[in-house]
């Protein structure tokens, strides 16, 4: 899988009194780019959830903040995948405005049997997107 | 149903950039009051989603929003069953700090079956609860 | 101002355990649209703020929900301003799944200043880029 | 200081369409437990803001999740203050349904001038409140 951006934009649901993002919210700009990295390898997170019974859930997680995002912001958040286990995947991000480093993040995945939470392969279907 | 009072208190999370409690916020301050108003009377949603596969969702809202909440401010919400039909539900809430009314809304829930989210009539142990 | 339509993706973040997109969620996804109908006419609420020292609040807001949005779904959030006063803004406001009505809102949003919180007229600067 | 503890109940809010609590809402909930132990030795943060100019930014976190929070699930969430700095705080966090440990995370907190963001020295009074 190559190194994949995506680009949003920081609303004032975003921000707080502080004058800038949460910090909690960098997870959330995280989810959406990994979301639409592997949309655009052809995987549907709701399909493998209501076809296939699995899903994705996060694990752990290590994010360092260099740079405060404020409102109004573009930002280009970047997924790169590290390591491809049988049942995990590995994460990381950084979140851009401009030339300028705001947020890098290592995010390990597990994927899981929807019901029973516990870890689950990954489908080949979803392998063989993801490897290319 | 008597009247229901919650306490809560506002962090970081629920203010924005304005330096007040971001206007969306309010609906989760509604919801948890709610929520816990339920509990007291003796419903629990998890149970009622997963024993009777009843979830309830609401239908229509309408908010006032009189005077903003700030950071730390101690919120006192409340909650009052207006109308109670066969497969609904109407109450009216109020946000308060101190003397002071921040927001007033009207929420209309409906209980729905949890699968094809369709119009379910509250199920007789919850009404019994309820109504007293 | 013409009617205005943003387009926005439904990740896990806004949904709820209940399968479906959490209802104060929709409010957020109104603002997103708001705030990009506003940037199109050349409006920048951050520089409204650091700028004039006024932003934008909501003062009242109802909607109606229809039918659920759902994880993965793509949305279009539609933008009509319905009333321009001096100090004040109506908007109407729709959430669409492909042909389908998802949510309907009015949203009545006032200026003022930042510090007070008090109502203030919109600038004329503001004012003419809306009324085009 | 010493150990700190919060509780806290899930609520649909909290929730995401896996029927768990979302990754990202783990970090509110640290957030919230700080903020009452910092709160429960004397500290307020919105009047280190407002009379102090001086705020705690997140610097680093690092989470673990080990096993799933879920609707209505009371929460216990730990604090421990394993080192204090001129400028920054390090916490150690847990949080805990019952006797199940559910996730842990060490967070790194700076002291920054809320105007410049830059990092600025713990106020005396502070340090006096955290070092009991």
């Amino acid at each position: 899988m190559r190194k994949f951006d995506w680009q949003l934009r920081v609303y004032y649901e975003d921000t707080d009194v502080g004058g800038i993002v949460y910090y909690a919210n960098y997870l959330k700009f995280f989810e959406r780019a990994r979301t639409e990295c592997l949309r655009a390898t052809g995987v549907n997170q709701q399909q493998l959830l209501s076809d296939e019974g699995r899903m994705f859930v996060v694990k752990d997680c290590a994010v360092a903040y260099h740079a405060p995002a404020r409102l109004d912001d573009a930002l280009r958040v970047s997924v790169e995948l590290k390591k491809l286990g049988r049942a995990s995947l590995e994460f990381f991000q950084q979140v851009w405005c401009a030339e300028r480093l705001l947020a890098s993040g290592t995010i390990m995945v597990a994927c899981v049997d929807a019901h029973s939470l516990r870890p689950a392969a990954i489908p080949v279907s979803v392998l063989e997107k993801i490897s290319l």
